[in-house]
């Protein structure tokens, strides 16, 4: 098993992943073989991205059912440690869950099931952006395109492929993208070492720009439309997503551009009847006074460091799944 | 001559300043003997800040008469490289254009009027800042008050005191304030190196934050007021800021917050109806590429990097100098 080029994928019996904490200097691979090490790299995000969250869910379960055999509780256990390990991403808890479901059938069905999930992961997030392509194309005027992104929504932040970066993907390949403009997305900058080093990996047209400079690019004319993903969206379609999407969300609504949100459907929590229940993950200060392992800051410093905010619909011109627009102003 | 604690000043025939790319790790002042050493100082963000600019420019053409004596076409050659040393700021250009006017009375005449304008530099912004200071304490409900800054704008952006973080110095000394959040402002820090490091050197509360979460910080109810300061002002109030100032007053806007901008008059261009002729710098990539040295993109990455970016007035509630509101939707 294990395809070439998957960013989480399993292999003689461990859970294989991309170290995302090491790109763009090094690309290389950490094989986890027990679901503690598993919850250690999703909390240092060398893991990360609602998607690829989904797949370490399942995943995960299927390492806890091959290691604990007939001991169910123990596999529980895991699950449960395992589906909490970050809070805002629903995919970790639905992967976990589903992946779950299989646990009566033994370690095989469960991963069976996982590696289904993975197969499905890969040609939901195709089918979403493809429609999100689709959806841009009919709005947007101006050929070719030009997009502006936020974080890694990329190959990296799924199994394969990628959701918004997906579109950005299939507008590339029908040769009707300009160019990217990808915000380097403090504090962990997933813009500046992911997304632009996927983009560069296939020769996509791209700038890397400051967060704070994209509401600028769009009062210059440099934007025709803002793609993003998602970590969790509400049943009203009001989405958690990285820090800064909502701003970008302000900024784009100025400037009348469309603004899209592209995620598999397992992305949204019908549980949740608007953004206000979402609960939002503060991350270290340190992300914030270092960066690289260099303090920028006085020593001390005290810091806010949400690593995810929500943007209400009434800002969001479409959120789309593999079923369609699912939610917007659009719809 | 030479006060303590000011950021510029004249000293033994040299022009002092401290030295802001090594802080805050390091307090150290620079002593530049010649206009070549100015420029440069002023080229790498050494000083920084527009009021501290338009001393800056003041006390280099106190440098050039020193150094040229009664060579006074080689003083205004000194001089017209430093007025375009940086394009944005108006107050450079107004330093140097304002200390000429003192040249037929010798270098000392010049020098003089160089002093003058520190002395009054100080002045003008405890002045913007006092009118900017009770402005918000007439608009906000909240006692105390909690206020959002971006960029630094504090003693180090200016002679002494500060524009928008004199507002702060102002409600703090009053206690009137219970916090200020410090957006950090990439590409270059200065607010986590400068502002965090001033507010802790005075022990007022603060939280630094990513410019990307300024937004999220409003949406929570963590804010009362966001206050910033000016590169240049054009005769309707449109400002040019540093980078993210737009993305901040689009934030405050939706949230209802006051957005008051704190400037000398000095920064009042009236010779541009509106923000749209205002010349905005665009700054090396390696800014965005690198921090403190650092790879964090992939080697050659493009880069969109302008060091402003420019609010329009009708999102701005105040323009704030000495003679009080000048320009914004309050007037």
């Amino acid at each position: 098993m294990g395809h070439v080029g998957r960013t989480i994928d399993w292999a003689d019996g461990t859970v294989v992943i991309v170290d995302q904490c090491a790109l763009p200097a090094e690309h290389r691979l950490l094989r986890l073989a027990t679901v503690d090490e598993l919850i250690g790299a999703i909390q240092r995000l060398a893991v990360r991205g609602a998607p690829a969250l989904g797949a370490a869910g399942a995943l995960g379960v299927a390492l806890a059912a091959h290691r604990h055999g007939a001991d169910t509780a123990a596999v529980h256990a895991d699950a449960g440690r395992l589906a909490t390990a970050r809070p805002t991403a629903v995919n970790l808890r639905w992967g976990v869950e589903r992946a779950l479901t299989k646990l009566p059938g033994g370690a095989e069905a469960v991963l069976a099931e996982a590696l289904a999930m993975l197969d499905e992961d890969e040609r939901v997030n195709r089918e979403a952006s493809a429609h999100a392509a689709r959806l841009l194309l009919g709005t947007c005027a101006r050929r070719p395109l030009r997009l502006l992104t936020h974080c890694n929504t990329g190959r990296l932040a799924t199994v394969d492929w990628g959701t918004a970066l997906g579109v950005v993907r299939h507008l590339h390949a029908e040769g009707e993208l300009e160019y990217v403009l990808a915000d380097e997305t403090r504090p962990l900058l997933q813009g500046a070492r992911l997304t632009a080093w996927e983009l560069a990996e296939e020769a996509i047209p791209y700038r890397l720009l400051p967060d704070a400079a994209a509401a600028a690019a769009m009062a210059r004319g440099l934007v025709d439309g803002v793609v993003v993903g998602a970590d969790r969206i509400a049943a009203n379609g009001d989405t958690a997503n990285k820090i800064g999407t909502y701003g970008l969300a302000l900024a784009a609504a100025r400037h009348g551009l469309p603004f899209v949100v592209v995620a598999p459907s397992s992305t949204v929590d019908a549980s949740l009847p608007d953004g206000g229940a979402i609960v939002i993950e503060e991350r270290a200060p340190e992300e914030v006074t270092h960066v690289a392992g260099n303090p920028v800051a006085p020593k001390d410093a005290a810091v806010f460091n949400p690593a995810f905010d929500v943007t209400p619909v009434d800002l969001i011109t479409a959120v789309v799944t593999e079923h369609g627009v699912v939610a917007g102003t659009a719809r």
